[in-house]
Parts: C-alpha cells; sequence; structure tokens
C-alpha cells in the first residue's frame, strides 16, 4: 500500500485542523522578549487520549500529572507554558502545576481531571504561576480555528522556527484529519529530548490502540534523533481523539489501522526531521545510516554513537571528509566489529573499502561536504539490519546557545 | 603512611631523569609547521615493560605492535611519532608499523623484538614511512640525557603545552628514579582516547607486578578523566623499569610495593589533571564528585553522565549556575536516584537541598563560576561510595578546532 497517496497534507494546517478544536497563544509573561508562552488546545467534545513521556528519572511536575491523568480519563484541554520548565522545583512545582491544570478546567467550565498540562523552558526555577493563571483568564475568551499557528508559537523556546502540520485522508469512508504541533531545538536524544507534541485528531478510536499507534509512531521518529545526546525532564507527546470525523471502530490490523499509522507516523517524523534541521546552532542536517548489522540493537547503537560523536559532529560542521572519527566512533559503540569489513559512503561516495580510505573520493566527498543534508551510511557487512538517526552538526553557535551567549 | 613525604618531584626532570634512559625529539616532516614530531626513548639494558591500551574496538597498526611485543619481550626503546595516527590504514598501516620498529632496532643494534612504537595524529592517512625511517637515522645521533623536553614536545598535537614529569623516592634502600612523557587534548574519555604516556623507571620489578600497578594507576588517572567521550585508537601508556637502580625485588604487599604504587599513581594523576586542563579549547577545569552512592559503579555512571553532558560543559563556559542540567543528568545515566534526596553543591556552596534549588545562592555560585577550577558535588544520599572525574568546558574553540577552523 502507498501510504503517501492516502494522505493528503493540508495547506496552512494545523493542530486546530480536525473537527471540533480550538486553540490559541498568547503572551502571559514568562518569556522575558514579550512573546507567546502559553497555548490552550480545546476540544468540544471529551477525547480518547494517549501519551507517551521523557524516560528520564528526573521528571517535571507536569509529566507527572499527565501519566496519571492518562490513566483513567478522556481529555478536553491541554495548557501548556514555555518559558520556564517547571521541573526539579519539589512540592511547589507539583502544586503549580494542579494549579495550571484546575484553573484551565474552570475557565472552559469542564472537569480538573480532563486536563493535560505541559511546560518547557529553563529547569529549576519556581514557575510565576499568577501570571500563567492571569494567561489562563484571558485565553479562554480568544481560543479558536484561527488560533493554530499562535499555539505553535506559543510552545516554543530556542526553535528557529514554528512546527505544524495536519493531514486528511480517509477511515471507514469517513474524511478524517490528523493535526498537530511540536517545539525541540536543544537537549534532543532518543526518548524525546526536551520536545513537546501535541496531535489532535477527529477520529473516533479506542484507547489501546491508539496509544500502540502512538508509541510506535515515536518510536520510528522522535526516539531516532539527537542533537546533543541530552535528554530532558519534560518530554511530552499526546494525542487527542475526538471521534467528531463520526467512523466506525478500527480493527487492529485492518487497511484503516494501517493508513491511520502511517499518517501519524508521517507526521512524527516530520517533526523529528524539522527538530533536527532546528538543532541549537545547526547548520546541517546530518542522517546516519548502520547498514549491514546482524541485528537492529547493534545497528542502532552504533548510528547513535556515531550521530552523538563531537569529533564527527565538528568534522562535518568544518566539512572535512574525516571518516577516520565515524570508524573511531563506530569502534567505541560497544557492538562487535571486523574493522576490515567496513565499508563507508559520503552520500553515494564510497571513501571507506574494508576499513581503509579510499583517497580520491576525499576531494569529491569535500565538495559533498558543502551542502545542506549529509548522509553518512556505514556498512557493517555483517547482516542485513539497519537503522537510520537524524542528528545534526556540531557548532560554534551550539555553545554560545547554551551558555547564554548568544 | 602519607606517601607524599616519601616522593619528591625532580625539578625539571622528564622521561631521561631515570639511570639509564636517553631520548630526543626532532621534525622528520610530519607536522606541517615544522615543529618535532618524532621521538625516541632508549634504555641501555632491556627493562621490564607493561601497558594498558584504547578498548576501542578499532585499534591503530601500532596498539597491535605493542600488544604483541609486551607479551613476551624485555624491551630497549620506544619510537614515537605525531601528526600522524596510522590508524585505519589496513595492511600498508601495519608494515609501516613494523617498518618504524625494525629501523629503531636497526641503528640502535637491538633485536626488532625490543622496540615498541606508538602514533597520534589524524586518523586514516597512510603514514609517509620514509620519512619516518629517514628521522630515525637522524634521531639515533642525538639522544642523550638532554632530550626528555624535546621528546616530550615531539608527541604533542593539539597540546597546549608539553607535559613531563620525574620523581624520586627509596625502594629497598636505593634511590629510584620515575620519570615520564604524556600528550592528550581532544578524544578524551575513559579508556584513555588519545592519549600517550610513556613512563620510565630504573627500578628492577617483576613483570606481573609491574603492570598491576600500571594498570592500578591508569584506572585512577586517565580512566576518571573525559574532554569529549570520544575515544581513540591509538590510546597507549607504557612502562619500562631497566633495573639499573639496583634495588632487591619488591613484594607484593609490601610498603616498597606502596610506594611504588603511589609514586606511579601520583605521575599518572598529574598527567590525566594536565590532559584535561589542556582540553581543546578549554578555559576550566571542572571535578565532578558523585557521593553518597549505593555502588561505585553506579557513582562512576552519574559523574560520568555530569561530565559529558554538553549542556552542563556549555552552561559551565556560560558561567551559569544552571544546576538544573546537572540533575537532568543525573536523570539519564541510567542509575537509580530519588530525585527529593539529591544534594548539590557548586564549590562549597550548597545550590540545591532535597532536589530543589536554593535560589538566595545563586549569586555567590555565579562568582564562584568565575574561577579557572570548578567542582561540583552531586550528594545522592544513598549510601557510602564515591567517584571523582575530572572533564573540562565546552567551547566554541572546542569546536573550531575540532572542524579544522582555528
Amino acid at each position: 500500500m502507498d501510504l503517501l497517496k492516502k494522505i493528503k497534507i493540508i495547506k496552512n494546517g494545523g493542530v486546530t485542523t480536525p473537527s471540533g478544536f480550538s486553540a490559541n497563544g498568547i503572551h502571559c509573561g514568562l518569556k522575558r522578549n514579550g512573546k507567546e508562552d502559553l497555548c490552550l488546545i480545546f476540544s468540544e467534545t471529551a477525547a480518547t487520549s494517549a501519551g507517551v513521556f521523557t524516560t528520564n528519572k528526573v521528571k517535571a511536575a507536569p509529566v507527572t500529572i499527565c501519566q496519571k491523568q492518562l490513566k483513567h480519563n478522556k481529555i478536553r484541554a491541554v495548557i501548556i507554558n514555555s518559558g520556564n520548565a517547571n521541573a526539579c522545583t519539589g512540592k511547589n512545582g507539583l502544586d503549580d502545576a494542579w494549579k495550571m491544570v484546575k484553573a484551565t478546567a474552570k475557565v472552559l467550565n469542564i472537569e480538573a481531571k480532563e486536563v493535560l498540562v505541559a511546560s518547557t523552558g529553563r529547569i529549576g526555577i519556581k514557575l510565576p504561576v499568577e501570571k500563567v493563571i492571569n494567561g489562563i483568564n484571558k485565553l479562554k475568551d480568544v481560543i479558536s480555528k484561527d488560533g493554530g499557528h499562535n499555539s505553535a508559537l506559543a510552545i516554543m523556546t530556542t526553535d528557529l522556527y514554528p512546527k505544524e502540520m495536519a493531514l486528511e485522508f480517509i477511515i471507514d469512508k469517513k474524511k478524517v484529519r490528523l493535526g498537530g504541533i511540536c517545539k525541540g531545538a536543544g537537549m534532543i536524544h532518543p526518548n524525546m529530548a526536551t520536545m513537546l507534541c501535541f496531535l489532535t485528531c477527529d477520529i473516533n478510536i479506542e484507547k489501546k490502540l491508539l496509544k500502540k499507534i502512538l508509541e510506535e509512531a515515536v518510536n520510528n521518529s522522535f526516539n531516532l534523533i539527537t542533537v546533543d545526546g541530552d535528554r530532558s525532564t519534560n518530554d511530552t507527546a499526546v494525542i487527542l481523539a475526538n471521534g467528531m470525523a463520526g467512523n466506525g471502530s478500527i480493527k487492529e490490523g485492518s487497511s484503516d489501522h494501517e493508513v491511520l499509522s502511517g499518517a501519524v507516523s508521517f507526521i512524527c517524523r516530520f517533526f523529528a526531521k524539522e527538530i533536527v534541521r532546528n538543532g541549537e546552532g545547526a547548520t546541517k542536517l546530518v542522517k546516519i545510516n548502520v547498514v549491514g548489522s546482524k541485528t537492529k540493537v547493534e545497528a542502532k547503537k552504533a548510528a547513535f554513537a556515531v550521530a552523538n560523536s563531537s569529533l564527527v559532529k565538528t568534522a562535518i560542521f568544518g566539512k572535512d571528509p574525516n571518516w577516520g572519527r565515524v570508524m573511531s566512533a563506530v569502534g567505541t559503540s560497544g557492538i562487535n566489529i571486523v574493522e576490515e569489513k567496513i565499508d563507508i559512503y559520503y552520500g553515494k561516495n564510497k571513501i571507506v573499502a574494508g576499513g581503509v580510505g579510499i583517497e580520491k573520493v576525499y576531494p569529491i566527498v569535500k565538495k559533498y561536504l558543502l551542502g545542506r543534508e549529509i548522509e553518512l551510511t556505514i556498512d557493517l557487512n555483517q547482516g542485513k539490519e539497519q537503522v537510520s538517526v537524524l542528528t545534526c552538526d556540531l557548532t560554534p553557535e551550539y555553545v554560545k546557545i547554551n551558555a547564554g551567549k548568544s
């Protein structure tokens, strides 16, 4: 089945494109530059929901609350602030996150158990919760179908541009829509790293299947990217499905299931790629393919070892065909290799054959490295499994941003 | 026993300070800037020897040869080049490394099996071995007691200054001397990472005990430092003990054993600290202590997670008391933590108590972070084990050096 033929990208679509969803983003006083820092997403009807969260053992207060809310309840609203992570804030932080939930429920006239909450920004600073609550009071009057773009702006931190998308496809002969917003930037690593992603959908679906579809999509997208190897305390990917498209139930393994899975994966992969392209200070998007591996686990280990190597990433920034650093990173990944079997390609240019460099290719690869999108393929020549990981180059700008000096 | 009282640092001492050793370093044509790039260390008598090498599965040709030579033979000479790693160079690389060994044996009139070889520099470029062999012919005429400093210069790559030291102490009532040279800089990570260390000693000792002492010293020094988390293909730490001090045999567990262990550890720790201080682009030396751990293994995992976090390292460069990044790194280290139990200190200033920041301390910590040597202590409050790791900050200059742009 050619999934792409069944999925239509909706021009200027976003988180409010599916039926029954409204949203908006405003400035409530958290970001010093006066930009949007508070976002509210609302569904007219209670939505079946699922979420995937950070694996960091230090979890932000809102993550703890979402995990609790999602265990039992249908969801009608998500309140998200940027500019403060409300992480490592102890009992006060948890109280503040609950205050956000309750204030949102109150202004929308829904139950507190129907509200999810998320935060992103600096860790360890007390949330100025009064500002946020004032903001929630204002937001309730402005949420609308037109507020999708402002929502995307309001969840940004160091992102260079907002990330939003919506898709349309057919399920059970009904036209259904899937939309979403996402933010990323630094601290991106498998298992999600300060990224927030909120998906909305008007499909009718069982919670269990929805969760499975989201988890698969996250594993094939956000969990295959890295910017700096750090993982955040706040990572959240949530999907709300409010059933307003009126389709009948979706059976596991059916072609409807396949189309929906394809659509959720498509949007997650799109966001994942945009996150890496927007990696702090990044000048190049880099795809690392490890092929010819005995197992997927080994391929993934090797791919992340290369993708997280500061030396590989700085060499790519420097447009330097320094494949030795790639070999060295594979060698330290902990997997079994046979050095004499390894081939390496920069784009389609084979630069290493059987563990040894092909010098005449270097000038060609130097030119190839001038591009904005770089692909490295490491063939272990030991088996048939493969994994691809997205990363970006490491630049002086990354350091300046994270040292607070840019 | 106060070891430091038993060990004397010899002013201007180095690799030729112990009896019977001579050395020198010259330019043979590998470094484009005309600086010293070839070093020869020679012992008048055959030396009991031991070595510790990279754990990277991609090993440079000279590493393979040293491991073979050290299995059986006493050693009389070490030939080392900088400016080319002779790694990932296939069968040709191995041939070239053997040519270095044989040329050295020939000019010194010793056997090939008595020669060790090491290389450091860029990976994957064929070694211009004729230049090296011409250099070896010249070196044989200039090795002397006065050549220690030039030897230290000749093994440098991106180091800012040469690293050398010699100690004197008493074993079996004889005055013995231990000297050495070392190089480090980028790609430094536990299990040694492009660092080379050559120790010479005039002590008389059994090979087995010598190896044990070297391994312990390396574990407590070079294996507790990190610059960028990458590990090299060429790491080598070697000790030669030629017996010329005339002491009787050293018993395991004796006070003589303890003094020698202390001396070897002292010199290795000194070099390890200098390597980190010289980390590529580093402006600050950073000590990460993890205390209150249930096990040493967990403490080490947490310490390296913090020491290798790009976000922690850039924050320290930016003099930013961003302890949230420290918490987050500990949370992703894979060890079991109780967030509410964690205390964090910057120097002696407690900035986090029970997982929550103490805001009034931030201005004090900002001032503390202006210093050149920074110490972070993370108390897990779960047990009694502790580990300290040395690292440095991550700076725009690191990126420029490794992108070939500085």
